[in-house]
């Protein structure tokens, strides 16, 4: 059983001890690995041996944020913390042997499943870069500027450079906070918020032009085929939250985007609803799940026929509504 | 000659006075009218009597900012206030009758040419909205949620979200108390920032598709024909802030948009560039203005013959540097 501590207890608990590991989750995002490059940063200007533990699916958007913090292999931690991690088979493989060992989870997801010896959760906080600045506030009431560099990544990332729904007054104070303490925010939010690559660029405009209309417009379907995977070039990275513009149209309830995988009977589908529609149920329907806001699934199907699967599957949800 | 107020002068200038008429800036945007609205509903919230002049120019994204303090025709104003209005030439043409004699000019525009009779001025916000949010909590030490809302849409309208350059850890610190105050922002978020009419959408669509590449890929260029804008059906709200588009490109340095207007022979140049080039000098080159990073100029020719002319002044600039 997982004793929680608070903010005080976590504090002090990582005052009274050294030789700390961090590890991140998988397919690392600017929340995880911003707070754990934060914390290790934070620790060793306590004076303590502190490391994160390489994440291979780190990529150049983030992974700078633990860099010069990365632990060597020889490495022999007294004590793994987790950052922003919620059930521990969201780890990467190369954190396999620490998993029976994890004396500390840092985290925000109300879903965290209390693997750790200790947790510190507060799931109020839209991001888990918010808990971090709280316990080093508490511990040194002090933000360096390298400290305050990628906690600001963390909360920005996590927010949508504080637009999402997740945002809240606390977001913003700390992030105003972050600010003054040195946070580099024009060249952060110009490079993560305000750039797109040239393939980006592509795709979004070929999706743009094949989005289809139903049901009165109140539902977008677009198709990313792997044909204009290979003509943009995008990369994993350059369809990043892509799912998202179907639905951000003006009178759209449900936006879909179905991707062509390993090949074009595989596909995978990405909803997006606002309600009264729920992402979740048409996600189910097809085996897959997710959030009533969004949710996902793979079809073993070309895209015309989920196209026509879809469609009955949306009259009959309108007809209920 | 503008008497300079201070927060604490101006706060004490309004509540020693009563029956304002608050005027907005021509082809208002967020930050005027939210100011505006936020203004007139503080001095009404304090028992004094406060309207602000009708924007002929308000677009349905912004009015209701501004709609429950509309003056009826015969009100007779004793104190005349502008808000986030740099110089006279910037009102709306039914505030002729008031312009000379305003009493108090809010603004944030290093610009603000001193035309009233007394100025409260910080250029360090990035909105006009932190100036009236200073004079607010000055006077009354409370932000009601009525003028939270038209706070919050006056931050995050003139911020991008809290993404420009031009935001500031004030910004953030103000936004947070905001929301704290009953600002609606998840609501507000999702209209202002995370919606995209179906227009708007067609014409990116198209936007991307064409967008052409040259000098190594530095330059981007995009035309927006009569025939795009008809396919379309954009309006001039949707076609709002499309310059940024080619130059938040990665890599690019010089982005630039060439617009059809009244015919195919007459043109708008929207230019954005990233240092070391100026928007400035190529706009200036067509008898066109504005700043290093943002310009613009009208160039009569069709858009064929624009290209070339833009291809030769890069090649003379790209020399040079």
């Amino acid at each position: 059983m997982s004793e929680l501590l608070t903010i005080d207890q976590t504090a002090t608990w990582l005052k009274e001890r050294d030789d700390f590991l961090v590890l991140t989750h998988r397919r690392p995002d600017g929340d995880t690995l911003g707070s754990g490059g934060a914390l290790a940063q934070c620790l060793r200007e306590l004076g303590k041996t502190a490391y994160v533990l390489c994440n291979p699916g780190a990529t150049p958007r983030y992974i700078h944020c633990i860099e010069p913090y990365i632990a060597p292999d020889d490495f022999e931690p007294e004590h793994i913390i987790s950052v922003d991690t919620a059930t521990v088979d969201l780890f990467p493989p190369n954190a396999a042997e620490y998993l029976n060992r994890i004396s500390l989870s840092i985290d925000h997801h109300p879903s965290n499943t209390f693997y750790a010896e200790h947790t510190c959760l507060n799931a109020k906080h839209a991001s888990c870069g918010e808990v971090v600045f709280d316990i080093i506030m508490k511990m040194t009431n002090h933000i360096s500027p390298e400290t305050a560099e990628r906690l600001y990544i963390a909360l920005s990332t996590d927010t949508g450079c504080f637009s999402f729904n997740n945002t809240t007054a606390n977001t913003l104070s700390v992030a105003s906070q972050l600010i003054e303490a040195g946070a580099p925010s024009k060249k952060l939010n110009k490079v993560l918020f305000r750039t797109k690559t040239r393939s980006r660029i592509k795709v979004e405009g070929m999706l743009l032009s094949g989005l289809e209309f139903s049901f009165d417009d109140k539902v977008a379907i677009a198709s990313i085929t792997r044909d204009m995977l290979a003509a943009s070039g995008a990369s994993e990275d350059d369809l990043d939250d892509i799912a998202a513009i179907p639905c951000s149209i003006e009178g759209v309830s449900i936006g879909i985007i179905i991707r062509e995988l390993s090949s074009t009977n595989k596909c995978k589908l990405s909803v997006r609803t606002n309600p009264p529609y729920s992402a979740r149920q048409i996600c189910e329907h097809f085996g897959g799940g997710g959030h009533d806001a969004a949710a996902g699934c793979i079809i073993n199907k070309p895209i015309p026929e989920i196209k026509e699967l879809l469609k009955e599957l949306i009259e009959n949800i309108m007809e209920l509504k």
